[in-house]
């Protein structure tokens, strides 16, 4: 597992004064699992706190690990909930992946092999790779019988590991000699969370029952036991996403705010990123898991949900 | 990954007189791939050796990390090859694995999830031990859709993890279950070798093309990677095999001299253990490799084969 740095902080402060935080930042990054919506229902209060801070002027971004959508697949998720947010406000590690090979300039005539769902392949078409495996590898089997010799696309310059329900071990064997026997060929990770963030409302609530839906750290953990190497992870809290951003936008890091749910992969993310940090209570964190002597990551600020940028704000005047 | 002490060492020494290391010791363990066999093909002078090494009373013990056949299925494969081997003589994962729960009074009416091969299941069998899981849950599927909830056996208290070749997503699910929600689940692993030894000759031949057929450490990783645990393993080079042997026969380690091709498993594993240690190059190590400034893991000696406990002993003589 990579390690990250956390910087030494102070406890947690309850949000107090909503203006002053949203006038020291320029851009909002939030989490959709716990912050923007459970499952299939919008938190309280969203479209109006989100209505408020673009009549600001803040840059809002919508950032998740799940993979198994494209940015335009997320589009249709947040249209459906009422919300209108454009494709490129969307940051999903589907489409991570897809950017970072375009920011090293991977060859176009290099092939990528996926493992994961259908949101890869779509990104990385829109971004004009070639690719191979994804759900239609998930039906095939390898027989390790005498005059068993798998051949595989020496053309492969990057693998590609995401959540993938069809994950099997035809998989994770072409992978592995890809990543083994390519020279070069690149290990990339969309996420390495143990859990998966459903956004089903079934899913969810099984997800808070905690009934834990292996996440794409399981498919990930797979090619580090067979390789032998630690991929490069382009989703949450690998910094990725937010260099990408800064860049992209010119953003001072400093001026980010990013808003989440949880402390291990949001807040997380933002303090590795250097930006302020927001907890929200309204997913799997929980007041007393903030404060539990066991938890070492403090965000800057805390509180109930995103809306209270409304109420505290009125409270402020 | 365990990390384990390196013994500082010198460089290793061509063995000169096989008599003297013979002398100086009760017990050989051998492993077999390599050493005694490459695929179905006994290694030259390896019964006059096995038979000389027995008339002088030495205690002889084989272990392989392949969990797929249990020490009957194995002690077949000796007698095919015109080996006369007991089963206790036998140390394979499978067995380390029914090995290791015993050892710790594994009650018995818990259950073991088996994400493995019938090795496995036929030594816990044998050993007592109610399990679930192994090839049976080969063809089975999730469906990650509305509704879905996921049934475990609240009785599982503890998941072994070794070599599957119909390895799926509904397995390492069943058992991250078993292991993140049952209080005490243990998660044990037969072995974390990236590539797996096959004892087949097509297998063998193309293990040495380096044409990596993956092995347990891929299958261990994805627990890992949905649990977040470490696991507890009982194979090389973990020294629990050693330890048990040691302990059942009652034998000092430095009596006991480990003989093996590979560096980061034989060796590591007598290393580990306080055995001497013997590198053998008929198997996937060569002089060069041993001598290579990048290889840290000297054994105490090495040789060709080792069966040049024959012919070094005739000229010292």
């Amino acid at each position: 597992m990579e390690s990250f740095v956390t910087k030494a902080s102070a406890s947690a402060q309850p949000l107090k004064n909503a203006d002053e935080l949203i006038d020291s930042v320029e851009t909002f990054i939030f989490d959709c699992d716990g912050v923007i919506w459970k499952g299939d229902k919008l938190i309280d209060g969203v479209p109006e706190t989100l209505d408020m801070l673009r009549s600001k002027g803040k840059r809002l971004v919508f950032v998740t690990n799940n993979s198994t959508k494209s940015r335009k697949q997320y589009g249709k998720k947040f249209e459906t909930l009422g919300l209108t947010v454009t494709e490129e406000e969307i940051f999903a590690s589907s489409f991570a992946a897809a950017a970072y090979l375009k920011s090293i300039d991977f060859p176009k005539d290099k092939k990528v092999y996926v493992v994961g769902e259908d949101g890869i392949l779509k990104e990385l078409e829109l971004a004009g790779f070639q690719y191979l495996g994804g759900p239609e590898d998930g039906g095939k089997k390898i027989e390790l019988k005498p005059g068993f010799l798998m051949e595989h696309d020496k053309d492969v310059g990057a693998v590609v590991v995401g959540f993938d329900r069809y994950f099997n071990y035809y998989k994770v064997q072409y992978g592995t000699l890809c990543i083994r026997e390519n020279p070069g060929c690149l290990f990339i990770a969309t996420n390495r969370d143990a859990v998966t963030h459903l956004t089903d409302a079934q899913e969810w609530a099984a997800y808070v029952m905690c009934i834990s839906i292996l996440g794409g750290g399981s498919m990930v953990g797979a090619f580090v036991g067979s390789t032998q190497r630690e991929p490069l992870v382009v989703g949450k809290p690998s910094t990725f996403m937010m260099d990408y951003l800064a860049n992209k936008f010119g953003i001072q890091k400093s001026q980010i705010c990013m808003v989440g749910d949880r402390l291990d992969t949001d807040i997380l993310f933002g303090q590795n990123g250097g930006c302020k940090t927001l907890l929200v209570l309204s997913g799997v964190t929980s007041l007393s898991m903030l404060q539990s002597p066991n938890n070492s990551i403090q965000p800057d600020f805390y509180t109930n949900k995103i809306s209270d940028f409304l109420s505290l704000k009125a409270a402020a005047v």
